[in-house]
């Protein structure tokens, strides 16, 4: 049985949205038990399942202009970090949340803890592209400055990711850099360049550009915390702007447009469901002892159900179990 | 009399489109002067002027996969470094070019050359806006690392651009950073930060946050050349995505998409028009002594005439003239 602890409190839509995640994920998957931790009066109404599932009341939660550490600190009784305590007592085997980014960043530093010779545990998403395939990307921003030693153990944590969960057999592995040539950007870069080169266990294809991330470049894209961070927001800016676009464009454009719009209906739903990606799940923290999955704030149910379903793979495939073996050879 | 230098030779559809570009910006604007330098046999069919036009001749040219500090070495009779040289030698006010941007970038640096006080010029674009406004972002990848001075001095070179070219009073300056809070960011971010606030003379309205660039956020936006490179690129390439996912949904909804997307032709170019932004002319490196200016490799003659507006509006406003006097209060 793999025991999820849920962090019913956190989001925007809390706990409802994360309820009814986690009672299609019960309906779903037989061999997941859900730890719900929240307030059980608003908690209840929602629940359908009562097998596999058990509620731990609390009043706390983290909200989200809480300061990160100072709320982890404070807030020991807050719904999510009892969900990251359960983890690090072994009473569950994985947390997830979609409240406060930074506060589950330091839960799961402070609380979970990271996998031995680790030294910076990275943000990871599985990110669009066009032929549906997605992509990897990591450091999301967990980290404000990064060094190539963790460039390079991104590359292997993304690596195995996309091996076990996402079932590529040998990933590429792209650098994220202002050019494709080997000698381009900076000394960061062209450091984690050598290091990557150097590990002849992973698929590295060299250098890769944000403008080619959409295209399918690489499986696994690597980048410090600070450019990761600003091209994934760059990406998102830029879809959500040209889709509002689309709509006002159509509004001025009259009952012609309307009705042309209407008429493609179909196939504007379809583009927006490949952008939107949450069947991929949610962010993972990756580099714990234990998978700590952020959802989207803004996540409904069906988020909430994919990131249960992609936390179960994490789980199935053992892939924190490998990396732990992996990095335990790796000791300085 | 306002003389542009043109590289002819520059760019995916030279020399036709560079010169049917130079004949619209001719026709339009009687206080211009074209410097044409390539191929006289090749760009004398598509010319229509016969004032205020002339034709410098060279067989040589950069090409798009030359190393671009070796070419600007070794190919001194080049288009590019012809127009760049008529600038350093006072021939010329201003230079464009839609040639390799490396090239363009060493020439700027090493023919034209620094406005004094300047440390480290930096690639500026005007972006679009959801709003139609626009902002500008530097550096764009002039850099692949800058120091918060720079940066400092990227908000100076880019309020003034906004001021003069773009007519706006009192330009509002944000630097990209990975959130908005003050505390936000490394190192570098943080010292940019103070920088920028200590000077009453900007109008800095703080850390703004790749998402929210297309929403307007600010009207110029400061960034190292990595990040800035990246978050380009990252427009860049998710727009283009989307573009062709659309197309390719539309494809695939059979007729009645298509006939969908026939009524909503207009709205769909008009999504294309606001997306491209060529109106706003080319990307400026910005700090040298004279305006040195890029259009994109696949220009078109509009963009090639956009460019030219730009630089005419450049010289009537004397932008690096007053840049000239601001920085030279500013020497060490």
């Amino acid at each position: 049985m793999k025991k999820i602890a849920v962090d019913a409190m956190g989001g925007d839509n809390a706990p409802q949205a994360i309820i009814e995640g986690v009672n299609q994920a019960l309906a779903e998957f037989p061999d997941i038990e859900i730890q719900l931790y929240g307030d059980e009066a608003k908690i209840r109404p929602y629940l359908q399942a009562n097998e596999r599932v058990t509620i731990v009341h609390t009043d706390e939660k983290i909200n989200s202009d809480d300061e990160p550490a100072k709320a982890v600190r404070k807030k020991k009784q807050a719904s999510m970090i009892l969900g990251a305590q359960a983890v690090k007592d072994g009473k569950a085997d994985a947390v997830l949340s979609a409240g406060n980014t930074g506060a589950l960043l330091a839960a799961g530093l402070f609380v979970v803890g990271r996998i031995k010779n680790i030294d910076r545990p990275g943000l990871m998403s599985t990110l669009p592209t066009v032929n549906g395939q997605g992509f990897d990307m990591l450091d999301l921003g967990a980290n404000a400055e990064n060094t190539a030693r963790h460039l390079y153990q991104y590359a292997i944590l993304g690596s195995f990711y996309a091996q076990n969960v996402r079932g590529i057999a040998q990933p590429r592995i792209g650098l994220l850099n202002n050019g494709t040539e080997s000698t381009k950007g900076d000394s960061l870069r062209k450091e984690a360049f050598e290091l990557l080169s150097a590990d002849q266990s992973l698929h590295f294809i060299g250098n890769v550009e944000a403008r080619d991330l959409m295209n399918g470049v690489a499986d696994v894209v690597v980048a410090d915390g600070f450019t990761g961070n600003a091209v994934l927001k760059a990406i998102e800016g830029t879809a959500l702007g040209i889709m509002g676009q689309l709509k006002t464009s159509i509004k001025k454009g009259g009952v012609r447009a309307k009705l042309g719009a209407l008429l493609l209906k179909n196939s504007l739903y379809d583009l927006k469901d490949n952008l939107d990606y949450s069947g991929a799940g949610g962010a993972v923290l990756f580099g714990l002892k234990a998978p700590v999955v952020k959802c989207h704030g803004s996540s409904d149910a069906k988020s909430v159900y994919y990131t249960i379903k992609q936390i179960r793979t994490m789980l199935e495939t053992d892939v924190v179990g490998q990396l732990v073996g992996e990095f335990s050879k790796k000791g300085d």
